[in-house]
């Protein structure tokens, strides 16, 4: 049998999915504003946040009318409180896009300075995570949200490998400079969003195993029984 | 007459004020350890930041099993929610301490670049907020937390100018620029740390007025009644 309950809790995935749905949309585009030298794609971004802010709103009093309510037991008050924390890292995702195609438009003001080819492979991987963050959340599936965990060392190493590079563009040439510290915050906006999947994938671990791995590193990356 | 939820509420404000005081504390010991190049007061960072983990899983659990316990009115449960929530920013505020901490201990490597100025500057401010912050969380006073979201403001300004400054640094010599970006970074974690503590406030604003001010920048600054 249904409870009325059950049907509050779908709605509140649903429009966290559509909410993920919007974030991995702004990452995407954002990027691809930096990649194709796009201003109006950049300022698509830029746009877009409203609905994101808007749907961060909603859910949050969805899930705090669905506590005062239902008076949900136990391990439906568990899922509504992670629910908000995890609608507030997605609410902070789309900040992040909105930073990289600021970061755009001020660099669409100076020539390019290099063909991009690591950004965009670091966003593919930090889109996958926030993507699959969401699916773990939804299908309250402990094993891919350790999967996500393992991808953020690899962007952690993008992150490395892009403020390596740009670091000897400036050294030999002062004219890089300015252009060169601005990739470096779009490689750091990136990892900041590749952080807040990671950490909606240690809430859901933490949802489904009620097991608290944030502070274990050592735990994070390990499967289930291993 | 005392609720029994009422012991229950002032224990987790009680652990939250404690934390605080810990982030608060790793804060100020990182610029110190910057500006004073004490490597041994870096590491004393990095060390204390078990202690703010450990906290934040304890209130984590004090909030949910309070939730689940006293089954708490509207009220009382808006309040734990937040308190979930502002529990995960005090967090992320010892995580950059320990990014400052961190990269104090790469610039020790190298020469002094200059005198630091606006970074203890700004980093005063950014701590006055953090205890502000709390402070409003705890005595539910929205007018404090609007004082908090205004000095957000004066954050940023301080991050503009120390990248500006740097950027010239970098510019006049090349063996400055690992530094400078390092420098750079620090003024960045700080202006994270400020997120962190308008978003407490803003929360407090939410409790306190029952109004979603989040994303009305224009309402942040104005004062009640303005």
């Amino acid at each position: 049998m249904q409870r009325h309950i059950d049907v509050e809790l779908a709605r509140v995935k649903d429009e966290m999915v559509r909410m993920a749905g919007l974030a991995e949309a702004a990452i995407g585009l954002s990027v691809k504003a930096l990649v194709s030298r796009d201003a109006e794609a950049a300022r698509q971004v830029i746009a877009s946040d409203d609905a994101i802010n808007a749907l961060e709103m909603e859910v949050d009093e969805m899930c705090l009318r669905t506590m005062a309510l239902y008076q949900p037991e136990a391990k439906d008050l568990r899922f509504l409180a992670m629910a908000l924390k995890i609608n507030n890292d997605l609410e902070r995702m789309g900040d992040q896009a909105v930073n990289i195609a600021e970061r755009t438009l001020e660099l669409l003001k100076e020539p390019l300075l290099k063909p991009l080819i690591d950004i965009p492979r670091m966003a593919e991987t930090v889109q996958r995570m926030v993507k699959e963050s969401l699916d773990a959340f939804v299908q309250q599936d402990a094993l891919k949200a350790r999967a996500v965990c393992r991808q953020d060392d690899e962007v952690d190493r993008y992150d490395d490998q892009i403020f390596r590079e740009l670091l000897t563009y400036m050294m030999e040439d002062p004219k890089a400079i300015t252009r060169s510290v601005s990739l470096i915050l779009v490689s750091r906006h990136l990892e900041r969003i590749a952080d807040h999947a990671t950490n909606i994938a240690e809430d859901v671990i933490y949802l489904a195993e009620g097991k608290n791995i944030k502070h274990h590193a050592q735990d994070r990356a390990a499967a289930p029984g291993a």
